[in-house]
C-alpha cells in the first residue's frame, strides 16, 4: 500500500526528487562516485551549489543586494545567530509570539539585546495571529514566524514594518510568492518544502550586517559564509543537493505562483471538510489558518485513537497532532497532492457516517 | 572504469554502505517512505539514532560517564563550542599547532580564554608532530589535532597530559583503537571515516561540563544535546543514518583493531613506494607519517601535471595535493582497499621507468 505522508517535518518530498536523490547516491553527475563521497570542492558539487543558489534567486526574484546561504544547525541556530549578528546589547528588537518556535526565538534573542514582545496569542493557545499592534520606530528589527507548524496558523498578510524585518519561514518557504524586498533576513530549516533535514536556508540583505560590536565566532558570522559562498567549511553536501532538486521541481511545476494556487486548493479541500463534518473542528481561527499544517480535533475526544487507527489502515501517515494542541495535524506541504488529501477527506466522511 | 577515490574529504565510503544508503532513499526500514521524508521522532529513526549511539559506545568501549552526541556545524563549530563550554575568560588552555585546522582551533579559542600555544611545527611547514614540550598543570585542558589532513602527519603516541584532554579526531576517528578514558572531549566531522558531510560526532566526559559562568546559547551547550539525546532540534537524519551504516560496517569487519591493521598495511604499501621510487619523496617526517593522508611530491615539479593526468586516466581520483603542501595527497581512509593503493603504486613505478 502506498503511504500518504502527512508528517510535519521532516516531511513529504516529490517522488521525482526522491528518485533522482537515490540515483546520485550510486552515481553523482556522471562522476562514477557517490555524492556521499565526492569533495565539496569538486567541479560537480560547486556546480550544484551554484545551481541551488541560482534557484533561490530565481524563484524569489531576489535583488542583487541579498545573499543566499546554505548553513547548518537548523532554525534553532538562527534563533541566536540572527540577534547575535544584528543587535548590540542596548538595542531593542520586537518579536511577535505566535507559537512554540516564536517563543524559542524570543528566549534565545534575550541574551543579545532588549527584546520587546509586541503581541502574543499565547493566552488563547496560539489560535490566531495577532494584528493591530504598534511597531516602535526605534527597534533594530521586527521578528515574525510566518507559519506556526504546531498550531496551524499562518500570516496571510505581513504587517507594515517601519523597521528591518526578520522572518523564520521554516515551515512555509517556497509555498507561495514572497516579496523578499520587504524583508532583511529570512531563514528556514529545509525539512518541510525545501529538502531533507540538515541544511538551513538564509536570505540576507547584505547592508544590515557588520554593525554590531560584540565578538562573533567565525562560523556564526553571516559574512563568513557570504565570503565563503556557503563553503567556508565542508557544507552538508547531500542535503544541499536534494534541496536543489526540490527547488528545480518547484520551478518545473510553475514556480511559487503555481505552488500557491495548488496549496490554496489543497487547503480548501480539507478545511471545507473540517467545517462541514459534524465530528471535527479546526484549532485555528479561519482567517489565520495555515495552508501547510491543518490542526483539527474531534468534538468527542474518546474517538481519537480509533480515527488514528483508521488513518493508519488506509496508509495515511503522520497525522497525530502535537501534544500542545492534541487531535490531528495534516501537514500538506508542496509535495502533497490533492489525491492524498482526498483520501483523508473520504475517511473523515466515512467516519462521520459510521458514528452518526 | 571504476574510480578509486583518494579524496581528502568528503571521502570514500564502503560500497556496501553506499548500496544500503541508496535503498533507504527509496524505502527506509520497511516504512514505505524515503528516509529523506520521515519524522526524526518516528520509531524507525529513533531506533537508528539509538543504534548509531550504541555503535560508538561499542567500538570505543566507552565508559558510562561519557556521552555520545551527533551534532551539526562540523569541527569548525567545535573549534569555538569546546572553549565556550570549558573555559572561563581567565582560564588557560594549551594548544599544539600542527596544521591549518589546529591553527583555526587556536584562533577561535582565543575569544574565550587565555590560549597558550605550547608547541608548533609551523616553521617547518608542519612536517612533524612536536614532542617534549611542557604541559603546565594549571591549564583547563590540552587541545590536539590527532591527524593533520593537509600536511599528512598523525599522532602515533599521545602526550601524557596532567590536565583534561580535548582532541579533534576529524580525519582519523574509527581508523584505530583509542583509549577514550584518556580523553575528556573528542570531536570529529563525519566526512572521512564515519559518513557523509553534515554530522559531527562529539564524545564528552559529562563531569567536565557546567563549570563556566558565561551565557551559552541553548544550541551551543553540550548539555542541551545530552538531555535531548541529539534530538533537541531536528537532527541531520540522513547523515546520521549513513554514519550508523558505516560504523556497522566497521564492526562487521572486525572493529577498530582490524581497521588499524588494514590501515597500517595500506600505509606501508604506499610509503614504501614513495621511499623506494627515485622520482618521489614524502612531505612528513617518517615517524609522524599519517596512515590516513599520504602527502608526497615529485623531485621534478615540472612533471606534476603529467602525473596527475596519468592518475586521471587510470581512474585514480582526488590526488591533487593541498596548495599548502603542493604535489599529491592520497587519502586512504578505512574504506580504501589495498587494491586501490596498488593501482597508484603501479602507476608510480611505471612513471619512474618511463622517466628513467
Amino acid at each position: 500500500m502506498k503511504k500518504v505522508n502527512f508528517s510535519a517535518g521532516p516531511a513529504i518530498l516529490p517522488q521525482e526528487v526522491i528518485k533522482q536523490a537515490a540515483e546520485a547516491i550510486i552515481d553523482y553527475a556522471g562522476t562514477g562516485l557517490s555524492i556521499l563521497e565526492v569533495s565539496h570542492r569538486s567541479k560537480e558539487f560547486v556546480a550544484t551549489m551554484e545551481k541551488a543558489t541560482a534557484l533561490v534567486r530565481d524563484l524569489f526574484q531576489l535583488p542583487d543586494n541579498y545573499a543566499v546561504l546554505f548553513l547548518s544547525g537548523g532554525a534553532s541556530t538562527q534563533f541566536f545567530m540572527a540577534p547575535m549578528n544584528l543587535l548590540n546589547e542596548d538595542d531593542k528588537a520586537g518579536y511577535i509570539s505566535t507559537g512554540s518556535w516564536a517563543k524559542n526565538a524570543i528566549k534565545e534573542a534575550k541574551a543579545f539585546g532588549k527584546i520587546n514582545v509586541l503581541a502574543s496569542s499565547e493566552e488563547d493557545n496560539f489560535k490566531y495571529i495577532p494584528k493591530n499592534y504598534e511597531i516602535p520606530q526605534n527597534l533594530k528589527y521586527l521578528h515574525l514566524t510566518s507559519n506556526n507548524t504546531i498550531f496551524g496558523t499562518q500570516y496571510h498578510q505581513w504587517p507594515e514594518s517601519p523597521v528591518p524585518f526578520v522572518c523564520d519561514m521554516s515551515s512555509d518557504i517556497f509555498s507561495r510568492p514572497v516579496n523578499v524586498s520587504r524583508f532583511d533576513l529570512i531563514y528556514a530549516g529545509a525539512q518541510k518544502n525545501m529538502g531533507p533535514a540538515g541544511v538551513t536556508l538564509v536570505i540576507v540583505k547584505k547592508d544590515i550586517l557588520g554593525k554590531v560590536s560584540r565578538y562573533i565566532p567565525t562560523m556564526l558570522k553571516y559574512e563568513t559564509h557570504i565570503n565563503g559562498e556557503s563553503m567556508y567549511n565542508t557544507p552538508p553536501v547531500y542535503a544541499i543537493y536534494v534541496s536543489m532538486l526540490t527547488m528545480q521541481w518547484i520551478k518545473d511545476n510553475g514556480g511559487l505562483e503555481a505552488m500557491a494556487q495548488r496549496n490554496e486548493a489543497k487547503a480548501r479541500l480539507i478545511y471545507d471538510e473540517i467545517d462541514r463534518n459534524q465530528l471535527f473542528y479546526g484549532h485555528a481561527v479561519p482567517e489565520d489558518r495555515s495552508q501547510m499544517n491543518v490542526c483539527f480535533r474531534l468534538h468527542d475526544e474518546s474517538l481519537e485513537a480509533e480515527f488514528l487507527k483508521r488513518c493508519a489502515e488506509k496508509g495515511l501517515d503522520g497525522l497525530k497532532g502535537h501534544r500542545s494542541v492534541g487531535g490531528f495535524r495534516a501537514s500538506i506541504y508542496n509535495a502533497m497532492d490533492l489525491e492524498g488529501i482526498q483520501k483523508l477527506v473520504d475517511l473523515m466522511q466515512d467516519f462521520e457516517k459510521e458514528k452518526a
